[in-house]
C-alpha cells in the first residue's frame, strides 16, 4: 500500500486492546531484546512463539492489532520489531518514576536494574519519615511525602511505585493523584481505588507463586 | 448428572491449559476472596468479569476448563469457588518455600504478607555470606547456601524464590535443582535454564511498568 516498504506502519487500534495482548507484547519485547543481544537479526513468528510457548498464529494475531511487521520469506527484523513494540508500549521515550516508601521493598526497587534498561528512570523517593529525608539512595534523592506536588512537577514524574504497608497505601495513592501522577504501580497487598484519569496496575507477588504451584502440581500429574 | 449436586466437580483437563487462563484463575481467586471478605456470598459471571474487565463469557470459558461451578439463577457460590480455584491451583495445601539471597529484595519478600495469606510459608533463607548465617529474619532462619540439600529435605521445601544478583542467579538455580527443589520463582533480571523436571516462573518487574506505560499512553489518546 505504501511506497516506502522499508519500515513497518504502526497504528493503534480503535477499540480497546485486551490486557493479555499487551502483556504478551512485553514478553515478545524481552525475548526479542535477548536474541538481538545474541546477534540474531531476524526471527519467524513460529520461532518467537515457540521460545515463549505460544503458537505462531498467536504471535501474528497479537502483532496484527498494531500493524504489519513481518516480511515474506524473512520473518520479523528483530531490531525493527523491538523499536516498534517499544513505540506501541510507549517506552521509546524515557519515563520518570518515583518510589514511595523506603522499606526493604522500596530499596530493592530503587536498585532494580531492569527498570532503567527498559526506559524507566527512578528520579525521586518519597518518605513519611523525616529522618530519611535528604538521603541519597543509589544516587536518588529522598523527599518528604509532603513535597510530592512540587517534586512531581519540577522533575516531570509521571509514574509512581507504591511500596508502603497496606494500611497507608490508599492514602499514598490519593496524595499521588493529587500531585498529578498519571500511573501507579501498586506493590502493597491491598486493592486501591483511583479516579479513571489515573492508570493503576496492581502487582500481587503471591499470584506468581500460585502460577508456580499450578505448574508444579500439573507437571507432577503429567509425568 | 450427579446425585450430589451440592458440590462442584473439579476435573483437570487432559491437554495443557493456556498460561493466560491460569493467571486469570489467580485474578478470579483474589477478587472472590475480597468480595467474600465483604460478606457477599454469591456472584454472577457478569459481575465477576466486570470487576476485572473481562466478559462474562471469558469467565465461564476459563472456569469450564476445570468443571461446572455455576448454579442456575444463583451464579457462583463465592466460598465454594474460592475452595475450588485453590484446589485447581494446588494452594489448598500449604507450600514450604525458601528465599535465596538476603539483600533488600530478599528481605522484602520475607516480610511480604500476601504469601502466607495464599498458603505459602517461607521456612528458610539461604545466604552465601557466612556472616549472616544463623540470623533470624521475621522468625525465619538463615542458612548457608551449602546447607541447601539438607535443609530442603528436612524442612520439606518445595519452592524457592531467587533474589540474588543476576550474575549468580544461574549458579543458585543449579544448586536448588540439585537440592531437589520442584519450582523456582526468579526475581533476578536474567533468563535461567533449568531441567524440564523443575518448574520456573520468571518475574520481570519492568514488564509491569510497561503495562502501566501502555495504559497511560492509551488513556491519553482515548480521552
Amino acid at each position: 500500500m505504501s511506497d516506502d516498504q522499508s519500515k513497518p506502519m504502526i497504528g493503534m487500534p480503535e477499540g480497546p486492546v485486551p490486557k493479555a495482548v499487551v502483556s504478551r507484547l512485553s514478553l515478545y519485547l524481552r525475548e526479542l531484546q535477548r536474541i538481538l543481544g545474541e546477534g540474531q537479526a531476524t526471527i519467524s513468528s513460529t520461532q518467537l512463539g515457540s521460545l515463549l510457548g505460544f503458537s505462531d498464529a498467536q504471535v501474528r494475531k497479537d502483532l496484527a492489532y498494531f500493524g504489519q511487521f513481518g516480511y515474506p520469506g524473512i520473518g520479523y527484523r528483530c531490531e525493527e520489531l523491538v523499536a516498534a513494540v517499544r513505540r506501541i508500549l510507549g517506552t521509546d521515550r524515557p519515563w520518570n518514576a518515583a518510589i514511595v516508601g523506603m522499606g526493604n521493598l522500596g530499596r530493592a526497587l530503587i536498585g532494580y536494574r531492569g527498570f532503567l534498561n527498559q526506559g524507566f528512570r527512578v528520579v525521586s523517593i518519597f518518605e513519611v519519615d523525616s529522618g530519611k529525608v535528604g538521603w541519597q539512595v543509589e544516587g536518588v534523592q529522598v523527599y518528604h511525602i509532603d513535597q510530592m506536588p512540587e517534586i512531581v512537577r519540577t522533575l516531570g514524574v509521571r509514574l509512581a511505585l507504591i511500596a508502603v504497608p497496606a494500611a497507608t497505601a490508599q492514602q499514598v495513592a490519593e496524595k499521588l493523584v493529587g500531585a498529578g501522577i498519571e500511573g501507579i504501580l501498586n506493590f502493597a497487598p491491598v486493592t486501591l481505588t483511583v479516579p479513571p484519569t489515573v492508570s493503576l496496575v496492581e502487582v500481587d507477588l503471591a499470584m506468581q507463586l500460585e502460577q508456580l504451584a499450578f505448574a508444579v502440581v500439573n507437571r507432577e500429574k503429567s509425568t
